[in-house]
């Protein structure tokens, strides 16, 4: 047996498909977010402005989250040394917990190391706890989900994205009396569209379903708190467990999930991916505990958000960039060619020194190839400016296709519509 | 369907069972270790001493380990702000990985976020690329081997544990040329026993398979230069991939693997785990690779856990407390009863103050109960001399069963034979 020809090959494959990935070496400046140096090779450095990170809030760099890691690191180490039964409970982690649950309005929290790892345990162990349970997926939930659902041994259909007739026809069909659990995000991260979780809520009542929904692309971004789409809509109370994660509008590293006392306490004492791992540590649980506390006071930063990402998207819309439309932050510019996609992301970040990675498969299906921008609070005007003038020369020197200024949605973070007539006037 | 009373009654089954766990909530003092305070209820402190935890040498309250997560922290902030492909590439995970790779001899690493999920991604993953490979499982492998050997789609067979005869005969009847892969821990970490490397390896060679060897509970620990039992025992370049972990002896977290470059780039490159999840954040991996440097150049640190373990585990058994013979760093002492292990480590910590962890089924099997006992370099004698009579004392008010002073099995950090006259001539 040959195996190292086998792994060869296999990657061999991924280039031939042109789905091989080179991960860019990024060295971010806290002090100068969302500037950072990109380690274009050995020994060469070159700076870049980067348009593709989570940390929606720039919160990875705010200077109390910095100092509350390193207080946390100084007095308590960095490490928690042990599995949450065996000596890695740590305080700072059970303080986080308490902050998560007050935040969702939920009797308790649970975090994990990621929020991966938070669906595969969360939705496995749930749905194996209830007899002959029936999961109902959405069709584009994400592959933490999918591996979440998979890993349970209960039956899962799989109800077309957002539709709720769908979902309603596969609910209908079922014994009321059977258990049931609609799976679902909040926010879709690669197209931003957005559930409509009152009406999923609505059927859910209905026909005696629990709800899990994911809000790791909302968490912090959205709702006078930073709750999530939920808070914002008003339905966070009739949601049975809300998903989070810690890495994106929190800045820091983890995942959870908020709910009742009993599927808290049931999902930590029966979830192996929980049990058999090491806790996150106290300087991270710290660094995040400060993060949320920010976030649940800080709605300027989530109009700020707002703000730039209106802006974003609008001036790169004027600019006949092919800007798909939602009422999220998240900015898709449609290429719809893998090899294409490539080019376009290194010749922004070489030439231009704006860095926005080319979102191909798995991650997106196949043709639907984009440059996934995601603003912040950070990104100035002038960022903006930038943006669009690199944008549009890649767009003319790969013969990319332009399209016809549209619209291209607006978000509402707080639940109030936000027109911004100094920008729209800008942008007219 | 009555969702609430579902997961109630699944925790009223483990109560029912005496396997219901209420963690202890802990704040370590990194200037103390392991001297930490225990939240034994609201407002109610009690200062401990920590002796289960697997920072087995009190890494992560090494002052250099928290400079350099402290300073990456105010250099690139808490997060990394992605996954690996879309802008959490940071440059101190490049550099964990390089200092990984050279730590095992090997010609590339790879970080995950969690030992757990670096074991589920890696072995998932190199089984399904191999084609209709068959994966020989020791059956005492960690709860992540299982779920990474679960997770793939290849035929399954277990070994019995350390049996290398039994692992022939599984070889032996089975065609050469079809793919294998042989997974195994060096250091099972509850009862402290180490595999027979060397001849597994011998059995590969000449059976024509694979080796993954998950040295979690020995990297930092064992060889000249913290590289694990392999690196002791010399067979590190013989094994094709070496899993560890950032969260035991190098005091953070996460976990990676090293290996050929076209092992761990098919990892990288189709290991959904893998991919779909955030990066570690810069002064994680600042604070990891700190800690992998100062293992590498500290051979003292880990004569001082062999003497420290050695004296703890003689000091134990000429108690007559019944130490489990092992030739690692673990100190089992065995209860066998689920209740009475709960019940000892409860008085310990709170009459004693100090904090051993009771472990139970599933973490063993049932009538195997134990306190497992884990001295660092950071134990003194004097803690030593205080944790047998605070068992003494447990052992007698509950009524526990002594044993005979015996063998108990010595440890070899460097490979040379280590007896400490000076010890034992105290222990006589």
């Amino acid at each position: 047996m040959e195996y190292r020809r086998c792994f060869e090959d296999a990657i061999a494959r991924l280039k031939a498909e042109r789905r091989y990935r080179v991960f860019a070496e990024i060295e971010g400046d806290a002090r100068r977010f969302p500037h950072a140096v990109w380690h274009r090779g050995t020994h060469v450095l070159q700076n870049v402005v980067i348009w593709c990170s989570n940390d929606y809030l720039g919160m990875s760099t705010n200077s109390d989250v910095i100092e509350a890691m390193n207080n946390a690191a100084a007095r308590h180490g960095v490490g928690a040394g042990g599995t949450r039964n065996i000596s890695g409970t740590n305080h700072a982690l059970v303080q986080l917990e308490a902050e998560l649950a007050d935040l969702h309005g939920k009797e308790a929290a649970l975090v994990f190391t990621s929020g991966w790892i938070s669906n595969l345990a969360a939705i496995s162990t749930i749905a194996d706890l209830l007899p002959n349970c029936l999961i109902l997926s959405d069709e584009l939930n994400h592959n933490s989900i999918i591996e979440g659902t998979k890993r349970s041994s209960s039956e899962r259909k799989i109800w077309r994205h957002n539709d709720l007739a769908h979902l309603e026809e596969l609910l209908v069909s079922e014994p009321r009396e059977r258990a049931k659990l609609i799976v679902f995000e909040s926010l879709y991260s690669m197209d931003g569209d957005i559930a409509p979780i009152g009406a999923i809520c609505d059927l859910a009542e209905k026909y005696g379903a629990m709800t899990y929904v994911d809000e790791v692309h909302a968490v912090g971004l959205y709702g006078a708190h930073g709750g999530g789409i939920a808070e914002r809509d008003g339905h966070m109370s009739r949601l049975d467990i809300i998903e989070g994660t810690l890495a994106k509008g929190f800045g820091t590293l983890g995942g959870y999930i908020a709910a009742s006392k009993p599927v808290v306490d049931a999902v930590r004492s029966y979830a192996s991916s929980f049990i058999f791992t090491t806790a996150l540590p106290p300087a991270v649980a710290a660094a995040a505990t400060e993060a949320v506390r920010i976030a649940k006071r800080r709605p300027d930063l989530r109009s700020a958000l707002e703000r730039q990402a209106w802006l974003t998207k609008h001036a790169l819309s004027a600019a006949g960039l092919p800007v798909q439309s939602n009422s999220s932050h998240i900015v898709p510019v449609m290429v719809r060619d893998a090899a294409l996609c490539r080019a376009a992301s290194d010749m922004l970040l070489e030439r231009h020194g704006i860095y926005v990675a080319a979102i191909n498969y798995p991650t997106v299906a196949r043709g639907t190839e984009r440059l996934r921008i995601t603003p912040t609070p950070r990104h100035t005007d002038a960022h903006i400016g930038d943006l669009v003038e690199a944008l549009v020369d890649v767009w003319k020197t790969l013969g990319l296709s332009f399209a016809e200024p549209g619209e291209v949605g607006v978000l509402h973070a707080e639940g109030a519509r936000c027109t911004y007539p100094d920008l729209k006037r800008a942008a007219e």
